[in-house]
């Protein structure tokens, strides 16, 4: 079984809003053993919408689309479909009457022209909307169902997951696609897919490729089996063999990111953690405290912009600060040491550096950043150079410091 | 001029990767007058990738393609535009010797799988990438002129700019649709648009709407005109009229963020700021030093996460903790105070509240937040409920207390 997606509305097409409900639901239809082949977008024009749809019907057994079933005139969908299909609108008492009944709700009275929401394509069947006043529906269209959905995300993946995915499960398709991935960081891209170069030959299933995201690699595992569990299952198997080549770089799976894994690895140890952050602004603090429970490690963290916050916060020496000046391992160093020390910690990290894009001299270039990582064994320190934009080398700095935390844990 | 976008990749098509390459060029197509009729998204499949091909130039004066022009077997794109237009795939000895040449840089020897990123299409012309090997090619199909770029956005983009942009604006295509918006925090929504209802007219141009993003409502306005001058001239007069109406709610314009202005005004006034955080967790210190140059203003910022963090570090009385709780008017205000005191700024603010989705109390549910400003005149409090994710709380959090300061200094 083939699907194929399409989103309708003026404010995608032009750009000013990214679309992210197609790759939201392609991952879902392959979950349940439906390959996308196709996203498309068009705006709120009617003949467009009903050439696309004609597309996506004469080559996919499920259409989905989103969007353009508002109360606007310039929501078009349901009559796209309508006109397609050859058949009139009809109005739903029922549909009518739960509007009523949410306006009701919100002490409003439902304006006339949200009437529309309860008109369906003739032979439709209504698909409830449990967030909002927009129902979708299904019909057939051609040798296709089509399902017609809000565009609203969160309407969306609601109606999705209370009764799209069950229609679809119930069409009784077999095979489902799984994907995973085992994430890496600190080591080179060709590198690593030197150690899986077997596990990559075309055809393989599951198949094994790879992506660098923001400088994490990712190895990507993508199964075909005849149930979710069995795809699972050989997810799984590869996972593991693919860990095991490659060793410490592999810091965790699917969603996992450095800094969730840190402070995972933190918690399990009943350890408490400080940072203190140059260049970086409070990114690790903030990474850190992104997670729910983070308080249970993360005690507090410093963000030492100026020279004299350094000293003040951290008790770094103004000499050090003078002889090497503040982007230097000796500063580094001294920043986890005093985070450390003012927190009372059992780890902290820091990290200086030159972020840019200004600020950079020849012997201190933009992107040379120190990292180092206190423990009660002492201090561990880098240098590395990063290059790109202001954003990525924050980005990179504040993963190099968090990986060194991860291998000083490792190590202890 | 109409134009379509066609996107090639089996990780875009099944999900794995948001699309955000469309979004971008709709924007900048547009901006050069070619309105975007349709987004196309297809896997590494050659039959798909040529259906979709022949469906974007059967409507389209304009098509561009990203994507697939790698050098391994699943990037096919050149291969499915040389059997679109019947032609051949002739090696380029220029660009094989740019490639071979970008490799010695490395100080790597080009495998000969690279070599395919030497073939274009007969009849094409080569579009430069200043970023990579994977160098672009434009070719007439059909009644269109198709661009074929990298998938990868950095590199897509460098060749727009440098390239493309300059060969669609020789075209001379009349009209040009420019987009504008104007950015307000700290009123609702319905509030905002019954000021502006009659810009709001269907049929206007330029046209107005709104759209809310993470708590930024934005008045989108979108001018048609001859000329790009001419349709940027109509936003700037709807802005200043929108502006007028909408008094000190909006904070700027376009790309401009609450912490972006904030600190352009602290800049301005040569103020300084500091920042006391719990809840959101180096979240407003990050924002700051997201822009270079934040040094100027920002001097530090403290994560307090534990109440002794805040003892510690911003000198809030142990006893007004154990009195009012950390999340608390009282220990907001502390704060504040506490974090100009030991930075010595003009200004500081701070957070403190229950992000959730633990740790809420009936008390002190979560998306209880006090937040605080400080100044040589005092200090201004407030508490807000907020609701939604944790990622939600803290990101209205913090614009609040960046509003909070954005409010002091307006009125200072």
């Amino acid at each position: 079984m083939k699907s194929a997606i399409l989103c309708v509305g003026s404010e995608l097409v032009l750009g000013e809003i990214v679309n992210t409900n197609s790759a939201w639901l392609a991952i879902h239809l392959a979950e349940i053993g439906l390959e996308t082949i196709r996203h498309e977008t068009v705006g709120d024009d009617e003949p467009r919408l009903i050439d696309s749809l004609l597309h996506s019907v004469s080559d996919a057994d499920v259409v989905i689309i989103t969007g353009g079933i508002g109360p606007t005139p310039d929501d078009i969908t349901r009559q796209a479909l309508a006109k397609a299909a050859g058949v009139p609108l009809v109005r739903d008492s029922g549909a009518l009457a739960h509007i009523e009944h949410l306006f009701a709700g919100w002490g409003r009275k439902m304006s006339p022209s949200n009437a529309i929401q309860a008109d369906f394509p003739e032979g439709s069947t209504i698909i409830p909307n449990p967030r909002g006043t927009a129902a979708g529906f299904r019909m057939p269209l051609g040798r296709s169902e089509v399902f017609v959905l809000p565009g609203v995300p969160s309407e969306m993946k609601a109606m999705w997951e209370e009764s799209v995915r069950n229609i679809l499960l119930g069409k009784g398709n077999g095979g489902a696609v799984v994907t995973g991935t085992v994430n890496c960081f600190g080591r080179g891209e060709a590198d690593i897919t030197d150690q899986i170069k077997d596990l990559m030959a075309p055809g393989r299933n599951p198949s094994v490729g790879d992506t660098a995201e923001d400088a994490v690699i990712k190895v990507r595992i993508r199964a075909t089996a005849d149930t979710r569990d069995a795809a699972m299952k050989m997810i799984e198997a590869t996972k593991a063999d693919v860990k095991r080549r490659l060793g410490d770089c592999v810091f965790g799976e699917d969603d996992d990111t450095l800094h969730s894994m840190v402070l995972r690895m933190l918690i399990e140890r009943k350890a408490t953690v400080a940072t203190a952050e140059s260049c970086t602004g409070g990114l690790i603090a903030k990474l850190f405290t992104d997670i729910s429970g983070s308080s249970a490690a993360f005690i507090q963290g410093v963000v030492a912009y100026h020279n004299e916050a350094k000293v003040r916060l951290l008790g770094v020496p103004r000499e050090l600060i003078e002889k090497h000046g503040a982007v230097s391992e000796q500063v580094a160093r001294a920043m986890a040491e005093g985070a450390r020390a003012a927190a009372s910690t059992d780890y902290a990290i820091s990290v200086t550096g030159i972020a840019g894009p200004t600020g950079g001299t020849p012997e201190k270039p933009v992107g040379l950043v120190y990292i180092a990582a206190a423990s009660a064994r002492g201090v561990e320190s880098r240098e590395i150079r990063l290059r790109g934009t202001r954003e990525q080398i924050r980005d990179r700095a504040a993963k190099q410091a968090l990986n060194l935390l991860r291998m000083v844990l490792i190590s202890s």
